[in-house]
């Protein structure tokens, strides 16, 4: 059983294992902390008892860090901090050993480089901090993906393995693919609009993305899972919004149950259930409130996007005016968005940012699904045949449609307050780590 | 609204949105079946009506597949076989046009080329069969997910983009990766034991997969989506092969309940919800009985592995000795397999492979997890500095463990009774094919 069910064994023989997390071996007892990813437990041995000789020679050799599987009575011990239980043990099994010293104290990586604790990826995994960021991790795609479908959503999986490469090929990996070339896909988007010219109504992926960016920052990678929602029939890209706000609501919730003290506690950090609706606002609005209430002003070059800080100002935007923490900014001009993306007929483009404490956590919009606007699209950013191959998924009909895409790890890091990607990807890859 | 929710809207006025499937313009009357993913519905028009002028022209002009959205009211309409309701319009928008001939017609794809039908799949799959497919398919996943998170597993994501070749350097894509060289993961699963030593104690993924063989056959793909899963703690590989056996038994279950009578309908299948336990057989046996009931003989060279042949017959063999559609085949000697499947005093894999409708769907095991013996193991097989790596894992400690992977393409070929991968995935992926 997992350590977190033994409270309910009182007096019973139990069988646990785990990691030796701490060897106490004083003069008359011994005490043994054992951990699973559910939790901690003490071990304690009275060296004075004879039945115990074995058990006492065990732990004697005992490294910490080895793994250990434990059978014995599960004892009230309110003194003990530990769940106020302990386990007197009949037997003890060494599984595994740890044969060398630990090439950093994982518990207290303060003085440790982070290239470090990455080289040594496995070690520092094991702190208490990480395993519940991973927990919290699953839950919340988990709970995103539920409420896709309850709502009627197919789950796909598109190729990876391209032909082309799509949308821009500077970004793009190459791939040694018998004896020609095949490129690494930056995102599902191309693949996801197809499963809706296709009649599949309502989609998702989630699957990693490859970008061959050689910037070092903490929001880039090269390799990050991308939570991808594209679907169909809508009226206009309200809609879309309106769906990703209830999607992040409802799996916030459901984390907030499981793990809202554990996330105040471990990550000093509170999650708040967001209120129905989202607010938005239109960019050149964004910049005159800040302006006006932050005395931010942006320069006439920058102001067709938003700029770093003024992503990071509309936290406080969004707080101050909205009581939000997150907020939808729109009409941002069409150059700057890639070509698919919708224009109404005064050209505004019908996408969003969505900005949560001060980062950018999703783009989307309604695409162009009529053949010859995006033809035509496609053609005034320049692109030809690589995107031919796009371009004819809509020629035999295709319904309105839009969808987003929110970063797995950008949102774990933004949740649990953690300073990089680098730390809330399992294993981080960049342009200068492959490894392990 | 969806298509299969106007039944609970008569008399009423809804919108739907979708494929125009077919159009019957008669003197005096125009019928349009509109289909969604979820159904079709019929819109009638009649052309004597005054009020109806505007719509009958807007039908006249109306191309099938193009995609239109209606306003009306649902009647009920008990001669009509979909459903027994029609809807009576009072507004329809065409929201896309169909601006050519179908490159096929994909609803009678008896002389299609398979290659035709991939080279235009986003036609393909418009047919009623591939949409449920991946219905199907989503929901199968989606139900062997939440049978691991009710088990206290975490889903993990590892990266795809590796710095040395794995296990094999033959079959492995390369990827020029900046100034350097990368690989592409064949699958998770030195990365999913990475987790168990870091002390995640069970983790699943659900991710792509490459291959690099030149290889044309029905169960092959250069790049398919892998359920994999890993578990710490256990006691031998009985615990893999019994939680596999739960979990599929879990999501047939779920998936029969939802999809049972489309898919005796649709695909001529019948989904058998398997009784717990699945059958256990030795190599040794299985070879012993497939020659003593079908007169089946295995050559000498061949007694080491299961043939093409013997995972054929022993569908007739689980059936016949054990009423079971799935076989558990164990003691495969182990120079046959990776190097990081255990084995026992005597050598003996602790490793099986489940058969299921005459094909192998996994290789399961418990995995080496002692240093010392990993490390000699990895010797024997020849390999070095490329796993090196992964052997730093298990150095400080690491819990027993196994796990198993499920080509999520395959089973649902299997399930369904479709004869090939290229039918089953997304977008097929073989040494041939990258497009679209």
């Amino acid at each position: 059983m997992t350590i977190d069910e033994i409270k309910n064994h009182f007096d019973e023989d139990v069988t646990i294992s785990g990691f030796v997390d701490e060897i106490r071996n004083l003069k008359w007892v011994q005490f043994v902390v054992v951990r699973d990813q559910t939790g901690r437990v003490q071990i304690t041995i009275e060296k004075s008892e004879e039945a115990n000789k074995e058990l006492v020679e065990i732990i004697d050799n005992l490294t910490v860090e080895s793994t250990i599987k434990v059978t014995g009575k599960v004892m009230d011990a309110p003194k003990v901090k530990m769940g106020g239980v302990e386990i007197i043990p009949s037997n003890i099994e060494v599984t595994s050993r740890n044969i060398g010293e630990l090439p950093f104290n994982y518990k207290d990586i303060s003085t440790v480089n982070l290239d470090t604790r990455l080289d040594y990826r496995y070690i520092d995994l094991r702190s208490d901090k990480n395993i519940l960021m991973f927990q919290i991790q699953s839950n919340l795609v988990r709970y995103m993906r539920e409420y896709l479908y309850n709502n009627g959503f197919t789950e796909i999986h598109t190729p990876k393995l391209l032909g082309a490469a799509s949308e821009s090929g500077s970004e793009v990996f190459e791939v040694k693919y018998f004896d020609r070339s095949a490129y690494l896909a930056q995102s599902p988007q191309f693949y996801k609009q197809m499963a809706l010219a296709s009649g599949m109504g309502r989609v998702f992926e989630v699957a990693p993305c490859f970008r061959a960016e050689n910037s070092n920052t903490s929001r880039h990678a090269t390799e990050f899972t991308s939570f991808d929602v594209e679907f169909a029939y809508i009226n206009d890209f309200n809609d879309v919004m309106d769906l990703e706000a209830e999607m992040l609501s409802y799996a916030f919730e459901k984390v907030s149950d499981k793990f809202a003290d554990k996330i105040k506690e471990v990550f000093g950090s509170e999650i708040i259930v967001p209120k129905m609706p989202f607010p938005k606002m239109r960019l050149a609005d964004v910049y005159k409130e800040l302006e006006e209430r932050y005395d931010y002003k942006v320069t006439k070059e920058d102001m067709n996007d938003l700029t770093t800080e003024a992503e990071r100002l509309c936290y406080k935007l969004a707080k101050d005016k909205f009581d939000s923490e997150f907020l939808f900014v729109i009409d941002f001009p069409a150059e700057k968005r890639a070509f698919y993306h919708m224009r109404d007929e005064n050209g505004v483009l019908q996408g969003y940012d969505l900005i949560w404490r001060g980062v950018e956590i999703t783009t989307g919009a309604q695409r162009e699904h009529r053949y010859e606007n995006i033809v035509n699209a496609a053609k005034e950013k320049g692109l030809g045949e690589d995107v031919k191959f796009y371009l004819d998924f809509f020629k035999h009909g295709c319904p309105p449609h839009g969808g987003f895409a929110i970063g797995v790890d950008r949102l774990t890091m933004l949740l649990l307050n953690i300073p990089s990607l680098k730390e809330t990807e399992f294993l981080f890859r960049g342009p200068n780590r492959l490894a392990p």
